[in-house]
């Protein structure tokens, strides 16, 4: 089969002739019907020395996956041939209490877990290849009525993350509220359409971008603003004084943290989504009365058998560009040049073919 | 009747002769038991010009306070004259959308508070006084049965602030899960307390003294560390390197902040309680993931209902230093010179007198 | 003033001429701009004995109010003269727990309330008249920009009540969950807008006439159904076998009741809101595992601002028939031969007159 | 091996040579330390028809084990041979949400289960015998430091259904509040340690035998009752008047119904664990606004950890009867003769052998 494989890290990915793989016990052989082209790979093929990360090449990438069923592996049961499915990325090891809670982003024993740290496309083959061996059936989602492999591959990612960071911060999130999303893109947009799923907060966007404004102003904020001196002001008067009850920054740089620091009401949440590497110094008189600080990462198979639910009903969609599998490497490049409109997303096969 | 006034920013408080006040409509005149000494008072007394903080000399101190309710204003209901009360420090609006939800301490009007930002002790007339006039019957609590006066003033503060920062962070503190107290001092000591109280974590206790480490292994902590180069070395082995669920500092500085950090756990809470002036740079690989940094302060009236009602129970006790009130101005000075065993607290009256 | 008054138990209200009662100490006089007219109005005025509630005639009708500040008592802060304000309906004691913590509805000293189990126009001065006298700031909410005084009033009763059923089972209505409302009535039709506000729950309503159903499709119903032998097998059909995650009764007769416990799903909610008089016989095997069944009653003030906010949004609308307070009597006359399209509204006065 | 088998329903058991079991992939072999032997099994023994279970004999019987790991299936890691686990007992299909949420107990595809609502001892092959077949490594939970293989196996049941019981309200359950514990027997004794462990809530025990109130009162039951006509009053009384917010039934009759339905707290809960079969007729005014009723049915994986946590520091003890397993038939009817102190513990393997 073909597969897009990273051989050596700072190198860029080649399509290669690979064996199927086969399912041992428990696993999956999963047909590969999409695969998210992610910013991240690009990190992941350029800026790494060996031993910086705690797996190394070679592996195929594509850690945004979705596709069909193909072969079950022994004693798999639950699943049916030719189902289509989507997989959840972040594999740990199963048996860790964060795991067994389902909270496998941040299992406590990664070196008990496949791959330290990683996934599918992450240390270990991903999906940018006609098939994809998943090490376990609780990697995987079925999909629901009415939602396209295509369409799926994307949110297990774009749309999971921001949905893991909206549902932490529900309970903030009542009628009055107000939800502050810095950083309207590939993350943030799908951010806002979550709020607007599942609570009814006021949304409040700010992006630089006109285009990315629109899109927010499209998808139902109640206020966009182009940052600059007067953000705060502005969210603040927006909020009869108050402040933001929840701050989700996509960004996460240092100009972006401040902003929402500043902009948070007292007992709120700031949420760092965005790897901006920027750094938020919290003190007692330098971030309003228990507002909580964080950083988030990824999300969870119950979270996105949610994520998925919301799709196939029309709440949550991303808009994206398909390239066939034989373009995978210019999916990338598109990529790394700005050139893609919505998520770029592998396709190395149409359709299931048993 | 006997007062300790500050008289301006600056200065030494003295004891005078004020009038007794008369409680207009839905206020409530209290006959003062007992007025806990605080730390923070010295701050007052000694650091403050004139314009620093929202209010102003002159008032009387005293911000702990406990007593007998001596006169009822007009439509007050629900109390009886002589009935043991302790006082909720925090006076807010009373109206706006925080005050309403019990959160005075978080009040979003203090221009219509009585007095912005501040309490009787605090901008307004305190309890080091024969009598103190209380705006609202909301901000009294009967006592429980089996609870002195003089026991409770100081649980008003020294055990309401650890109770409200346990109390948030309740969901996180199931059976196996481990708590951190950095400084077992007036506040930490208390906290300790309440963690036994209220749950089934284990706690370690950390402290640079050896009178407090024994504080702490006398009120049941499961392990107490003299900080140095190996703490978070001995938390992390002492959780199965899985590290701390929430982690309460009491001291609050760079130092402390930075062992919080690096001993929470991925999920877990970083709550900073102490006011050393400390700041903790939070970023995307600097705090575990998902790990809550937030500052709290003070408590509500709901909590101070329960932290009586673990006194009135055995469950929680703040030893204490008596002083009539004639000797108040020796008590803070005792305090500043580090001379007072437990919470120093001034009885200007020893029984009920209609 | 004018007044609609009910003079003694077991008969029909009388328009009469009423002194304008004068606001004490924390009392404010409100100019009603509209009460509405409730079912279980008629009721109070045919059904009861002396002596069976725990008050009694006379009063003036009307628990469904809104209006303008008019005249503030002594010592009230927080509101101004002329501003639109909603009138919270349940009047606790206001010093117990449950009062303390916001839930007048459930006060457990109702000996100290203003009337026992009651408020304004149940055993106390209600709205249908000129002006109504409200004991305290607490239980008025200003309305929000962009929502009339009109529209208001049915609101706090009709949109509280399933207003607070909802939100007591948020955590229950996650994305793919699934919400059944029995009943799409007055309360019923609202109580499928507050789901459809604040959850992403999939909503199944059931109603035996058709101009029901046909309103629910219109609000966005996902599933109407005409009760009948087949509606438990429809809703598990509908929820892949599970059952619904919660039942809403507006109902409350035996046999809706008993639907709702073959149509839950286990550790589901049945929450009984509907006042028909039924019984559900609760056994282990009776009812799925921990499947909760409650009632419910009315709403607290918090959720008020909650619901008023939802409203001037447009994501609440009740609809609405208008008359006149010297109609007050054809009103309920109107509602007694179910010749009422909407909520039956009495407008005293149509604007704010100083 | 030997093992106790049941081979038809209305049956005695016997004691048989029977093939230790092979682990497949993904399977762990145990050598059985401990299996308590249940109340429920004398039922499951005598009382069932051919075709009324979803499951039927011959199996082994025993749902309440401990061992050690003794033969890893193909597959399986996170554990070492030797190592002593208990054993979860309820066997779900491990893939449907409730199943992937933890709640195996409520599974909702008993069809894809390895026996429809059964595990291990129901249905399937149990711990009475030398060794014991777990299909999954997510049934074993490692024992924590300090805990024996003998202690640990009555818990895996009659400390995990009160666990789940009290766990669920958790949050009524603060300081100030009452809980209720009807039925101090084998899970009553078990539910009130736990309410002690976890809460700061007040316990009051209620049970007709004088020996099952001392033991209450020795363990810390606050306030003990012999039921009667002024259960009831007492009960108020000593809430203030309020009621207990929270009534655990571990008997589950009529009676005790009814006297849990008129002793809770509005918004309290009744929580019916006893299977004596009694209904409790809920409606708008037969039991307190807004208290829950609900049954609940043994507990899972994350409660057991913590179960097992709280047992290991001393916090949780069952008192047991030992038996050898050749003995395991006259456990069985001492049990039925109501002859066993504590519960009765069937111990194949005094340790370990590889």
């Amino acid at each position: 089969m073909r597969a897009l494989r990273l051989n050596q890290w700072k190198s860029e990915p080649v399509l290669e002739e690979v064996p199927v793989p086969e399912p041992g016990p428990g696993e999956v052989l999963v047909q590969v019907g999409a695969a998210g082209a992610c910013h991240s790979d690009l990190h992941l093929m350029h800026e790494f020395e060996p031993g910086t990360l705690p797996y190394d090449p070679p592996f195929t990438l594509g850690h945004e996956n979705a596709g069909w069923v193909h072969t079950l592996g022994q004693g798999v049961t639950g699943l049916d041939v030719g189902q289509p499915v989507a997989v959840v990325g972040a594999w740990g090891c199963g048996t860790c209490d964060h795991c067994l809670d389902g909270l496998e982003t941040y299992c406590e024993r990664p070196d008990l877990a496949p791959v330290p740290g990683g996934g599918g496309g992450l240390g270990l083959d991903g999906g940018m290849a006609d098939f994809m061996l998943v090490p376990s059936v609780r990697h995987l989602v079925p999909l629901p009525d009415g939602l396209e492999v295509v369409d799926a591959a994307p949110l297990t990612d774009a749309a999971l993350t921001p949905y893991h960071a909206v549902r932490r911060s529900l309970g903030k999130l009542g009628p009055g509220t107000t939800a502050v999303v810095i950083g309207v893109g590939g993350l943030g947009h799908l951010g806002l359409q979550v709020l607007r799923a599942l609570t009814a907060a006021r949304v409040i966007a700010v992006d630089g971008r006109e285009s990315a404004r629109d899109q927010a102003s499209d998808l139902g904020a109640d206020l966009v603003l182009d940052p600059g001196p007067d953000t705060v002001e502005r969210i603040r008067e927006a909020t009869g004084g108050r402040g933001a009850d929840v701050v989700l920054d996509f960004v996460g740089s240092d100009e972006t943290l401040a902003t929402a620091a500043a902009s948070v009401r007292q007992v709120g949440d700031i949420t760092i989504v965005g790897i901006a590497g920027g750094t938020l110094p919290v003190s007692f008189f330098g971030v309003p009365y228990e507002a909580s600080v964080q950083t988030t990462y990824w999300g969870n198979r119950r979270e996105l058998v949610e994520v998925l639910d919301l799709a196939s009903r029309g709440l949550l969609h991303a808009a994206t560009t398909i390239y066939p599998l034989e373009d995978a490497v210019s999916a990338y490049q598109d990529l790394a040049h700005g050139e893609v409109t919505g998520r770029a997303v592998v396709v190395p096969n149409d359709t299931f073919t048993p």
